[in-house]
C-alpha cells in the first residue's frame, strides 16, 4: 500500500494536502510534516484545513506556515489530494468538493475509516497518524531536520496523551527516538501544549470541579462547560481546555465525560474510558465516533439535563 | 565502570540493594528490579527503603515484594551493598550504618552525587536511574518477564514526568520502547500512579488553587499545602499530591514552588522550573539539592510568611 502512495506522490506535481475540521495536535501535526516533506523533495504544495486553529497549538511557526484556509486550496491546482488523520469525507469540510476532479489518497489511524479516497491506508494500530506521515516520508528518503522532526513528534505526542494513553505500543517509543535522534525538540512541544495554560484556564477549572457529578458508585464523571462559563473568564469555545482526561484521572472512575456546550442549543462531547469500557459505542449511538478509550459527539439541545440523562442511562446499562 | 560492578556482583552471593529516603518512583523501581533481576541469576538479595512508602506507588505488587524496611536490612547478612538513585549517605537513612563493615556500590544519575560509595557509577546525563539498572541487568543477561519490565520502566516514566520533562532524550525512547517490547504494561502504570488520583486530592487542589500568589511577572508561582489543610481531607502528609507541576504549567511561570508543611514547625520545598532557571541553585543555597529543573529542601521554621518572603527575594534577583 505504501508503495502505491510513494509512486502517486513521485508522479505528482503539486500536491494538497489536507486534514480535519476541528482540528487536533495530531491532525496539524500530520498535514504540516507531510507538506514540509513533500516540499523537501520538489513538490509544490498547499496544506488545507477548513477551519480554525486553536490556540493552544498556534505557537508553531511551521504549522501557521503550512496550513492555509479552504480559499487557499480551491485556487491551487493540484493533481494530487492526501487527506490525513480524517475518517470521512465530511470531516474535511469543503475540501471534499475538490474530490471528483482529483486523485485521493486516504491516510488515516481510525478503525472506523470509510475508505472514501483511491488509494486508503488506514493503519488502526498506529498510534497516530503522524507515525504514517513519518513512514511515507522516510520511504521518499526526506532528509529530516530540527523543524521537521518538532513537528513530526507533535502529533505522536499529543494523540497517545504525551506517552500515556493505552495506545503507546514500542513503535510510539522507537519513533519518537527516531525524530529525538533527528534533533525534535520535545521541550518547545511541551512548554508549547502543556506548560503554557492560561491562567483562566485554570479558573474554570475550578468551576468544572463544581459541576463534577458521579454515578454508578464513582466510575462515571462528568462534568459541563457552558457558553456562560467560557465568558466569564473570556475563553473562546474553541480553546475549551479538555478537562475530560482530569475528570477520567480520578480514582474509580472508568468512564469521564465533557458536555462542552458549541452553541445556545449545541454541545460537544467528549468521552473518556480508562480500562475496559467501549465509548466509541456510545459515540456511534448518538451519531459521533472515535476509538475505544477516546471517542464524541455533538448534539443539539437546549436541554443539557435531557441528553446527560440520556448518555447516563445508555452507559448505566453497560457498567 | 559497569564491568566492575558485574564483577563484583557476580563475586556477591547475598547483596543488599538499597534507596534513599522519601522514596519516589524511580528509586522504588531501581531498587525493585535490581532484586528482582538479581534473584533472577540466583542471588540472595534483600531490597530495603528506610522510610514508609508512599501511597501512589504502593499498587505495585513486585515493589511490595521486594522491598523491606531497615529491620529486614540489618538482620540479613550481605557481602555487597548497592545503592541506587542516593546523592549522599544520609539519604538511605540507617542503611548507612552498615556500611564500614561492607562493599558498596553506588549507582545514581545525581550530577550531586557525593562518591561515597566504594566504586561510583554516576551518570548525570541519564534521565534515571532505573535506566542505569536496565543497563547493569542487561549486561548481566537478566532474562526480563512482564512483571519486571513493568517495574524498570516505572522509574522511566515517573523521573521523566511521564517522557514530558527536558531530560527525556532519545535513549529514554530507546530503553522504553526496549522494556515495552519486553512485555512491559505502561497502562498499568498510567493507571496506577495517574488515573487513580483520590477524588480529596482534587479538593484540596481547589484549595491550593484558592492559595495560590504570583510574583515577578507571573514568572514565580507558588503555593502551600498546610497540615490543617491535609487534615480537612484526610490526607496524609507522605500523600501530599505534587501540585508544584500543576503551578509549572501555567503561562508565562517561570519558577513554581510548593511549600509542603511537614510538622508543625517543618515544611518541604519543592520547585520547578521550565526553560532556564536553575532551582538546584535555589535548594543549596537552603540546604537542599537536586537537578535544574526539579530540585528541592527542607526548613525548619514556624513563620512560613518569611520563609516565603526569603526564598522569593533570593530567587528575584536572578529572574
Amino acid at each position: 500500500m505504501i508503495k502505491e502512495i510513494i509512486n502517486e506522490i513521485k508522479n505528482a506535481d503539486t500536491i494538497l494536502v489536507a486534514g480535519h475540521i476541528m482540528p487536533d495536535g495530531d491532525d496539524l501535526s500530520s498535514v504540516t510534516s507531510m507538506v514540509m516533506g513533500l516540499e523537501k523533495i520538489g513538490k509544490k504544495v498547499v496544506g488545507v484545513i477548513d477551519d480554525e486553529i486553536p490556540e493552544y497549538l498556534s505557537g508553531f511557526e511551521a504549522i501557521n506556515k503550512c496550513v492555509r484556509d479552504f480559499d487557499c486550496a480551491k485556487n491551487n491546482p493540484a493533481d494530487l489530494i492526501i487527506i490525513v488523520d480524517a475518517s470521512s469525507p465530511d470531516r474535511v469540510g469543503r475540501v471534499q468538493d475538490l474530490f471528483e476532479y482529483k486523485r485521493v489518497i486516504v491516510i488515516d489511524h481510525h478503525a472506523t475509516n470509510l475508505n472514501y479516497g483511491n488509494i486508503n491506508w488506514v493503519v488502526p494500530e498506529s498510534a497516530s497518524a503522524a507515525q504514517l506521515v513519518l513512514e511515507v516520508l522516510k520511504e521518499l528518503n526526506v532528509e529530516y531536520d530540527e523543524e521537521l522532526a518538532t513537528i513530526n513528534l507533535l502529533g505522536i505526542a499529543t494523540d497517545t496523551g504525551f506517552f500515556k494513553y493505552s495506545n503507546t505500543n514500542s513503535k510510539v517509543f522507537t519513533d519518537a527516538a527516531y525524530l529525538v535522534d533527528k534533533g525534535a525538540n520535545l521541550n518547545k512541544i511541551t512548554n508549547q501544549i502543556l506548560e503554557n495554560k492560561p491562567i483562566e484556564h485554570i479558573k474554570l477549572m475550578k468551576d468544572v470541579l463544581e459541576e463534577m457529578r458521579f454515578e454508578f458508585d464513582n466510575k462515571l464523571a462528568y462534568s459541563t462547560v457552558s457558553l456562560e462559563m467560557l465568558n466569564k473568564y473570556g475563553i473562546e469555545q474553541k480553546d475549551t481546555p479538555p478537562f475530560v482526561g482530569d475528570l477520567r484521572s480520578l480514582r474509580g472512575v472508568e468512564v469521564a465525560i465533557m458536555y462542552n456546550q458549541a452553541k445556545d442549543n449545541e454541545y460537544h462531547i467528549s468521552m473518556r474510558s480508562k480500562s475496559w469500557f467501549d465509548v466509541s459505542e456510545v459515540a456511534v449511538h448518538f451519531g459521533g465516533g472515535g476509538h475505544k478509550k477516546a471517542a464524541g459527539f455533538s448534539y443539539k439541545t437546549d436541554n443539557i439535563e435531557e441528553l446527560m440523562k440520556k448518555v447516563s442511562n445508555f452507559i448505566g446499562e453497560k457498567l
